[in-house]
C-alpha cells in the first residue's frame, strides 16, 4: 500500500526518539512511519485539537475558547455537526425546571436507575452520576449560547417520568447551529471541514502531542471502507500543546467494524446515522492503548421507516405520536405485539420478530388528537414524502395495509378500553403517559415501521474527567480526552432515548474544563 | 514508574528504525522503550514463540515441532496448562464416531445452528464452519498424542444431540498432560514456565518479530492487577523468525478489565478460572492494532457451587448429574424455576434471579440412578469436601435446605411424571436426554448451586487461518497468530459447553499448520 503522507515520508526516514519511562516495550503499529529525530515537523500549532464537530466537539470547543485557548476543530465531512445536527433534538435533563413547574417528581437516582435498567446494569455508574450532577448546567450552557427549546417536556420511552427537552426546531440542529455560530466567532478558533484525522503523534513520554490529518479530503460513501480505501487529501501535521480531544462519534455506518461486532449486519443494513459514522478514530485510539469498553452493543432505533433512507422525515412521527399516543400492530394479525413505550432494545427485538424474513413491517398509527400535538415538522414532511398516510376510517387503514379488518378493529377497541381503564393488561404500556388519548378521532395516520442501526454504545474507556484511559497503566493517556459516542460505558447495553445529547454535551464540556 | 527492562534501557537509549510503508503514523505506546538502531538485541532466537500452554498453545506447539521448527512455549504460571488442565475435559465433535455407532444423526449445520442460537446469532460463522469441518481431525490429533476418552457421549446443555466426548480422567488434564509430555520430547522445543510476556517486538515493516518477556517471574494473585503491579522477574528479548502465537486465554480473573466490561463484577466475584486468567496479552495486542471483537460478553458457568472456590470439585456433579438426570429448585418455594438443560446464559440468568440479593442459592439434586452413571471423580471428592450431601429421603433433603417439604415433594412428583410422559410442560426440558431417569431411588444427592465467571467470549479478531487481523488494514498482522479464549467471534454472545476445547485445539492446530 502506498503512503498517504508522501511528503512526510520523504526526507523523514530517520528516527523518533523514544523515552525509557515505564514498563518498557516497543509498541509500534504495523505501518509506523519514519520520523525525524526531533519529532514530526508540524505544519500548524494549536493549544487544543478537537476531532469532530458534533455536540461533544462543540461543547469542548466553546469551553476551550472561553479560556482563550487556540483551538482547532477538524471535521472530515463537508458539513459540520455529524449525527448531532440530524438527530431528534431531544435532551434529557433530570430534575429540570419544566419538571418543577409541572410538579413532576424526579431525582438523579431515578434517572440513573432508568438508564441502568435499559443498559442491563452494565453501565459505568460513575459516568451516569456525573451526567446527573451536571446535566442542568449543560442545559444552561446551551441556552447561554443560543439553543432554544419548547416549553413542554417529552416523555421518552424507558424514562420513569417526562424529563426531556425538545429543541424548538425539532432536531439537534437547534443546539449545534447556534453553538457553532458562536464558537466560530470566538477568538483563536479555527474550524476545518473536509479534514480527516489519520493518527496520533506522541512524544517520548507517551503523551499525545498532535495529530496527522489530511485537508481537502472527500469522504466517499460508495467505498466499503472509506477509512481503509480513501487516500485522498493533503497530509498535514498539527501540533496540540495542551490536548487532543476525540469527539468523532460512533460507528453505525462502518460496514467493516459493525459486522465484526454483529455479523448479522450486511453492508446494506440501513442506519439512521450520517454516512461518515465510521470507526477510524476509535480503532486508532485502541492502537495507542486506549481500552475497548463494551464495543459489541449496537442499538437499533425502533422508530424508523423502511420506505425511506436513514432517520429520514418519518422517525419523528413514531417518536412523538404513534408510539406514545397510538399503537404498533403486526399487519398479518392486526394485533399489537409489544409495549410501544418499552426501551429501544426491547422494542427493536419485538419488531425484528414481526418483520422476520419476509419483511412484514409493523404498522405504527395514531389518530388526529395525537397529530394535533405535534410540531408540523414531525409529520408534514412525512405526509408529503408519501411514507405517512392519512385514512378517513380504521377500515380504510386496515385495508390499505392488507390487515384482517375485524381483528384490527378489535385491537383498537381493546386498546382504547385500556387507556380509559388506565391499565394495559396485554403489554403493560404505561397508560399514564398517553394523556387519555384514544384512537378515536378521524382522520387516522399510519406508517410502516422498522428498527435501524442507531447508536454504538461501546467505545473508549474514559474517567469522569473525560480523560482516555490506557490499558497498560489504568491511568489517563496524557494529552488525550474523549466524549460522546466514541466513548463507552455511559449507556451500558442500551442507551435510553434523549440521553445521547446529555452525554455528548456534558462530557464535551467537562473535557473543555479539564484541558 | 520504573522500568522492568532496566538492562534493555541501559545503553539502548537510541532509536529504532521504522519503515515508511503504509498510511504512515507514529503509533507509540505510552511507555515505549528506547531501542537500539539495529533493533532489539535478542537474547535467544526461535522460529516460533507460543504464549500460553493450554489447549491452543500445545496444539500449535506440536504442529510446529512436527515441522521441525525451533519452538519456544512460555507460560507465566508455575504450572502448565492454564484453565485447560482444570476444565471439565468435555470436547464437542460434530458427526463423531460414537454418534455414528449410537445412530445419533448430527450435521455440521446443526452444530453451527446450536452454537449460533446460544451465541444470539452474532457468532463469526466462518470460524464455526472451520471448527465443524476440522473437529474430527482435531479429535484424532489428540488421540495420536495420547489423549483418552470414555466410550459414551455427554449430552451438553444447548446441543440438539449428544456430540461431546469426555476425557477418561474427567478433566482437561486428560488432553493437556499427554500432549505436553509428547511436545516436550520433540526436537527443538523449549518450555519456560514462570515466564511472562511483556510486549511485542516489531520490525520496520510492522511484522511481529519477537517478544519481550520476563523469566523467573512469579504471578501474585493478591495484587489487584498483577499485569500492572508485578514487576518481578528477569527481562529477556526472544526473537521469533516465523511467528508469535498468542494462546494466552481469557480474562475472567482480570479484576480490572472484566469490570470495565461488566461493572457489576467486584474484585471478589468468584470465577472457575485459574488466578492467572488476566487480560495482559489481549490488551497489548489491541495496542498494536489488533481488532477488539465482542469483548463485553462474559459467560457465567451455571454449574458451580458457592460453598467452595472456583470450579472446585463440585461442578462436575452438576454438569453430569443434577442438571441432566435431576432438577434445580428454589429453596424458598421448593419449585423448579428453569429448564436445567438450557444454554449457559439462560441458566445463569435464571439462577441469578433466584439468588437475588439475599444469596438464596438454588439446590441441585439427583437420585442414585444418576450417581451410578458418574465417574467416581465427579462426585466422591465433592462428598468428601462436604459440599455434596447425601439424604435417605426427599423429606430429609428438603428439611436440610429449609425448603417447604410438601411443595418440594410435589415438584418431584410432577417432574417424574414429565419424564415418564416424555414432555416437560413447565420448562421445556428435553426429556429425551434424561434416559428415563426419575428422582426415585434413594439415597438422594444435593448441592447448592451458583453461576461463576467462566469464559470471556470476546477477544482478538482472527481469520480462519488463525491470523490476527489489523484494524488499519483489515488484513493479518504479519507474524502474529492467535487461538482459543484470547480470540473472539467463535462463540458470539455465549459459548455452548464443550465447544471451548474444540475451539482452542482446532485453531491452535490451524495456527501451527499455517506458520
Amino acid at each position: 500500500m502506498g503512503s498517504v503522507h508522501p511528503e512526510i515520508n520523504h526526507g523523514r526516514r530517520d528516527l523518533i526518539k523514544l523515552g525509557a519511562a515505564g514498563m518498557g516495550v516497543v509498541l509500534l503499529g504495523e505501518q509506523a512511519l519514519a520520523e525525524p529525530k526531533k519529532g514530526v515537523k508540524f505544519d500548524e500549532e494549536y493549544d487544543v485539537i478537537i476531532v469532530g464537530s458534533g455536540f461533544a466537539g462543540i461543547a469542548c470547543g466553546i469551553k476551550c475558547a472561553e479560556k482563550g485557548y487556540k483551538t482547532l476543530m477538524i471535521e472530515k465531512m463537508g458539513r459540520i455537526g455529524g449525527n448531532s445536527v440530524i438527530n431528534g433534538g431531544i435532551f434529557c435533563v433530570p430534575q429540570n425546571d419544566l419538571q418543577k413547574k409541572a410538579g413532576i417528581k424526579d431525582s438523579n437516582e431515578l434517572f440513573i436507575a432508568d438508564c441502568m435498567k435499559a443498559g442491563l446494569g452494565i453501565n459505568h455508574k460513575e459516568l451516569l452520576e456525573t451526567l446527573a450532577k451536571r446535566a442542568h448546567e449543560t442545559y444552561q450552557f446551551t441556552l447561554k449560547y443560543g439553543a432554544k427549546y419548547l416549553d413542554s417536556l417529552v416523555h421518552e420511552g424507558g424514562h420513569s417520568v417526562p424529563r426531556t427537552y425538545q429543541t424548538a426546531v425539532g432536531s439537534g440542529a437547534g443546539i449545534v447551529l447556534p453553538l457553532m455560530e458562536r464558537f466560530e466567532k470566538m477568538a483563536g478558533v479555527a474550524l476545518k471541514t473536509r479534514t480527516k484525522f489519520d493518527d496520533f503523534v506522541m512524544d517520548d513520554a507517551g503523551r499525545v502531542i498532535g495529530i496527522l490529518a489530511r485537508e481537502d479530503y472527500r469522504f466517499d460513501s460508495k467505498l466499503f471502507s472509506d477509512d481503509l480505501e480513501n487516500q485522498g487529501g493533503t497530509p498535514k501535521a498539527f501540533k496540540a500543546t495542551k490536548a487532543v480531544m476525540l469527539a468523532s462519534g460512533g460507528f453505525c455506518q462502518d460496514k467493516y467494524y459493525r459486522a465484526v461486532q454483529d455479523p448479522r449486519l450486511t453492508p446494506s443494513t440501513d442506519s439512521t446515522n450520517h454516512p461518515g459514522a465510521t470507526a477510524g478514530v476509535l480503532l486508532k485510539a485502541f492502537g495507542i492503548g486506549a481500552v475497548p469498553v463494551q464495543v459489541s452493543w449496537i442499538q437499533f432505533g425502533p422508530w424508523a421507516c423502511p420506505d425511506e433512507k436513514g432517520f429520514g422525515v418519518g422517525s419523528m412521527f413514531n417518536v412523538n405520536a404513534s408510539f406514545r399516543y397510538g399503537i404498533s400492530v403486526d399487519p398479518k394479525t392486526g394485533k399489537r405485539y409489544m409495549n410501544e413505550l418499552a426501551d429501544r432494545k426491547i422494542r427493536a427485538d419485538h419488531m425484528f420478530a414481526v418483520i422476520g424474513k419476509d419483511e412484514n413491517y409493523p404498522i405504527n398509527l395514531c389518530d388526529s388528537q395525537a397529530i394535533e400535538r405535534l410540531l408540523p415538522d414531525h409529520y408534514e414532511k412525512a405526509l408529503k414524502a408519501g411514507i405517512l398516510k392519512k385514512f378517513n376510517t380504521l377500515e380504510e387503514l386496515a385495508q390499505h395495509y392488507k390487515m384482517p379488518v375485524e381483528a384490527f378493529k378489535k385491537t383498537v377497541t381493546d386498546y382504547n378500553s385500556y387507556v380509559k381503564a388506565g391499565k394495559d393488561p396485554e403489554f403493560g404500556k404505561p397508560t399514564n403517559m398517553v394523556d387519555g388519548i384514544t384512537l378515536s378521532k378521524a382522520p387516522f395516520y399510519a406508517m410502516r415501521g422498522t428498527p435501524k442501526l442507531h447508536h454504538t454504545m461501546g467505545g473508549l474507556q474514559i474517567n469522569t474527567q473525560a480523560q482516555v484511559i490506557h490499558s497498560k497503566t489504568h491511568q489517563p493517556i496524557p494529552g488525550l480526552y474523549a466524549a460522546g459516542e466514541v466513548t463507552g460505558g455511559v449507556h451500558g447495553a442500551s442507551r435510553l432515548g434523549s440521553v445521547a445529547i446529555t452525554d455528548c454535551l456534558t462530557f464535551g464540556m467537562i473535557a473543555g474544563e479539564n484541558i
